[in-house]
């Protein structure tokens, strides 16, 4: 066996067999961040929407796109994939854009900061998903919260509608316009405002990218406490006004724990400043919350200041097969209980996720063995002391082999094997886009049940698609796809609504981590109740009274069509 | 030495010079929670408020209470010794209690729910500091979520105030009515409703007492994120409601990202379900957090879903002594470091505060020499093997004495010897109530800053009075206690507004976990922006137009007066 090759969990086990007194083999080493940042798959707008440009020239779609220049008033439909029978018309109460508009926002932000370059809106006015696009002819770009607050005054004055965009990687349509609304993209807001290594505590612009704050952390010693395959492109503002969860939610815990304080503007233009940097602050209602999550519907975060824990300077990663779901939910508590404070990841990838990344991903290889295994995890443990971390994960893992849960699994023991590990997970959502159309589900579901529904999916569309379940198990989030040869109503009709009644009979979430967005508004009585969503939409016309900011989007749009 | 006397931490550094393999001498011991429960200082209310109230008869008191009997329509005035010149006016919309409300409400939760008895009046008409005191005529008991909405509407229809109260453990005046505020308490609501073994996510009523949830927990084999001094008498709905923070906080964070879901009672006797189980639930404003630390002034908590991780089987106390409080601060950064993952509390006293606990609380005594220290610490580890957290602990210890961070320190060996260094941090409260009268702060501070408070308030108040400093060094939270030889207007006037001027001026918070209540209503604008006070206030208006759940409390009054 050559020094390169993960060890195999078996060699573990049969080494501890031979000597119960300790574990002698050097099974992985130290290395300073979980994956090789250099190999993180980034989503490369600009080269990728020029790919898929010159692509959909030639391909069927059966998407359907809005019309260009649905500016004025008359009202227009709309339709996605996504969401069965999805209508929205524009709100007539929106005003459209004028030359008056144009010279404010030049002389607020200056002419290079007011996009009206057709390809540049094209990118900006398409999802990374290419399932929904607006017809925006404004970008703008400010620099600062003042000229935040300067164009949302204004347009709150001028009832113009507007979206807020940060890596727009989001996978529900809230990131794109619907209709004509003015793009504001705070990328350029981009600076680290304060890090205190005492506390950990970091202070930052909305616009920064989550993987320069993850490598920023990486070199003061800290970590981030959110990390997920998006890291790339998606920005930290975005991260908190969606809630973004991600791969590091099974130790870390939701952004509602790790966010401290954050600045936003509200519609009106007034700046609300809740930028604390304290641990704890018990002085009146928390109002920050009311901004994370709510998709830049209530306002337009601007500055974030984030609890980031020490780095942890030992990191092992074991990917594992097991042969049915609920080897894989026992091995979840055991992992919690044994692995207890060091456990960081807990993935799981079914056989037809594996298929997909072993076909259409280049240099991804399954490092267990050729035969078939049903289900696939990922566990990574991270801790302060590598020879403790390495004795309990071995032993549990000895002990889970021993007890049948694991068939075959390898430990990684370098840096690049852990890269290639998560390169597999990771890569899953790829390999999907590549291997054709596919509806996304994201779902929130007690584990003991959620690899039913992926199963009853499967039952329920036979032949006509590739069901497909990952996710993040530790958390009880479950990824469902369905790729299809093409994107079908009469493949639709069997999923949706079927999907959101079998979650909310759960009482699961049709949203565990993505969001509403456009997409899954009005099914938001799925999983939310009447009481809940009403007093959410008197929120909503108390903050933002003209429904300027990101309309269409979040709550049902019955409850908005007087706003 | 005595098997049962603790480890000097000198002895342990001694042993591991002279053989730098590793630890041979057990240091410490399982044991399965980590104070032991009977000995926990229950406030005992019953017993206390009968012994207090024959130590009032002959003791003088400065601090004024409200006159019985003010239920009618002419403005009481009401001034507490914690906060100078505090003056609030009974609300003149509000009504006063007459025979058909009693009938009504006995009507619906019987006779015996509905309480008159003067003497349990009196005791829920008294803060447990004695420090506030209201004059309601009425504490109702009701015994589930609809009983609790049929009251609400029936008050906000008449317009009657009400005050929710818990355990009545609160520091600032927020559990006890400030005029003739009927009082609810859910008390009687206090049973478990479910609890899955896979997830941890606990569902219970608001009324159980944290201490029943934290033993049932306990024999399930899972751990409650929460634990604080007030557990034998306060409530679940009551610490979500006041956002309590305790001595847990450092390891699993606030409840903001440990409770899941609730169930609250509106204002108008709506009932608002968002009683989630799941850990990701990303469809909609995430309203839970609104009624998280709002005091009970948004609506009545009266259902709970918390997230509990497994009990971790070995757990690991040290009592140390610091010289500077520099040191406290290294020692804090080298454990997050070095213990990472198994550090959970990280409290602190200074010398003053070990003064009371020993010269107050019998059977307590100084585990470390008689030698005076400037500052003691305790430090706890939970963790999952015991051998490697011994391990982690003591290395840390050696590394701290051997760069002089700590002059002395004892490992407990027992549960008998953790419960004793427990009972010194816990004990400082009731050591300060023993001493006399004392003015209460409860602070978050950068950690750099904090101790420097109290050592300018000591300067300021001479030999007037006794300062004290203790409290929750991981989290950045001081409880600055001024123990005076009585209750004094010029003595208050040195503290306030300075303390909170200072804190401000420090970008600290003028409540880290305390509340508002009453005490620091009007002190709000310290630690908040006037926009986020305002939209508060929007938000009380929305929810409660009527102004009628816990008035006076939380929000400054300037702001609430024409509710």
């Amino acid at each position: 066996m050559r020094e390169t090759e993960p060890k195999r969990v078996e060699c573990v086990a049969a080494a501890l067999n031979r000597s119960q007194i300790g574990i002698t083999v050097v099974l992985s080493r130290y290395w300073p961040n979980t994956r090789d940042p250099g190999r993180t798959h980034k989503i490369n707008h600009a080269n990728r929407k020029k790919k898929e440009r010159k692509k959909r020239a030639t391909e069927r779609r059966s998407w359907i796109t809005l019309p260009l220049g649905n500016g004025g008033w008359n009202p227009q439909l709309y339709r996605s994939f996504g969401s069965l029978a999805t209508k929205v018309e524009r709100n007539p109460s929106f005003s459209s854009l004028n030359s008056d508009d144009l010279s404010y926002f030049k002389g607020v932000l200056g002419d290079k900061n007011v996009v009206q370059d057709e390809d540049r809106l094209e990118t900006a006015n398409v999802d990374w998903m290419h399932k929904y696009k607006g017809s925006s002819k404004l970008l703008l770009l400010p620099r600062n919260t003042e000229e935040v607050s300067k164009i949302l005054e204004y347009c709150n004055s001028r009832r113009l509608a507007v979206v807020p965009q940060g890596g727009n990687t989001g996978l529900v349509g809230g990131s794109v316009p619907v209709f004509d609304e003015v793009i504001i993209n705070v990328g350029s807001m981009n600076k680290i405002i304060a890090f205190d290594k005492v506390s950990g505590i970091l202070v930052c612009e909305a616009g920064c990218i989550l993987e320069n704050l993850i490598s920023y952390l990486d070199n003061q010693g800290f970590v981030m406490p959110l990390d997920l395959g998006a890291k790339g492109s998606c920005q930290i503002g975005g991260n908190v006004s969606t809630n973004a969860g991600g791969l590091r939610f099974v130790r870390y815990g939701s952004l509602h724990g790790n966010v401290l304080g954050l600045e936003a503007v509200l519609a009106n233009g007034d700046v609300l400043d809740m930028l604390g940097t304290l641990r704890k602050d018990n002085t009146g209602y928390d109002l920050k919350h009311l901004f994370i999550g709510s998709e830049g519907s209530l306002g337009i975060v601007t500055k974030v200041s984030v609890l980031t824990p020490p780095k942890l300077s030992s990191v092992n990663i074991a990917f594992l097969a097991c042969e049915d779901y609920l080897s894989c939910q026992k091995l979840l508590s055991e992992a919690k209980r044994k692995l207890g404070e060091i456990l960081s990841a807990f993935e799981f990838l079914d056989c037809h996720a594996m298929d997909l990344v072993l076909n259409h991903l280049e240099g991804v290889r399954n490092p267990l063995s050729s035969t078939v295994h049903n289900f696939y995890l990922l566990i990574e443990t991270t801790g302060s002391d590598e020879s403790h971390d390495k004795e309990k994960l071995e032993a549990f893992l000895l002990h889970s082999m021993e007890s049948g849960l694991i068939s075959d699994g390898v430990l990684a023991q370098d840096m690049n094997q852990a890269s290639s590990f998560w390169r597999i997970r990771e890569g899953v959502p790829e390999a999907l886009m590549r291997a054709g159309p596919v509806y996304k589900y994201d779902l929130s579901l007690p584990v003991e049940k959620m690899y039913s529904l992926v199963e009853e999916m499967r039952a329920r569309l036979g032949q006509s698609a590739n069901v497909v379940g990952y996710g993040h198990l530790g958390d009880g989030n479950l990824h469902l796809n369905v790729s299809a040869p093409r994107y079908d109503d009469t493949i639709l009709a069997e999923i949706e609504p079927y999907v959101y009644e079998w979650t909310s009979k759960h009482r699961g979430s049709i949203s565990a981590e993505h969001g509403l967005g456009l997409m899954k508004a009005n099914e938001m009585f799925y999983s939310k109740s009447h009481g809940a969503v009403q007093l959410m939409a008197s929120i909503k016309k108390l903050l933002d009274p003209n429904g300027i900011l990101n309309p269409y989007k979040v709550l049902p749009h019955s409850l908005c069509s007087d706003s």
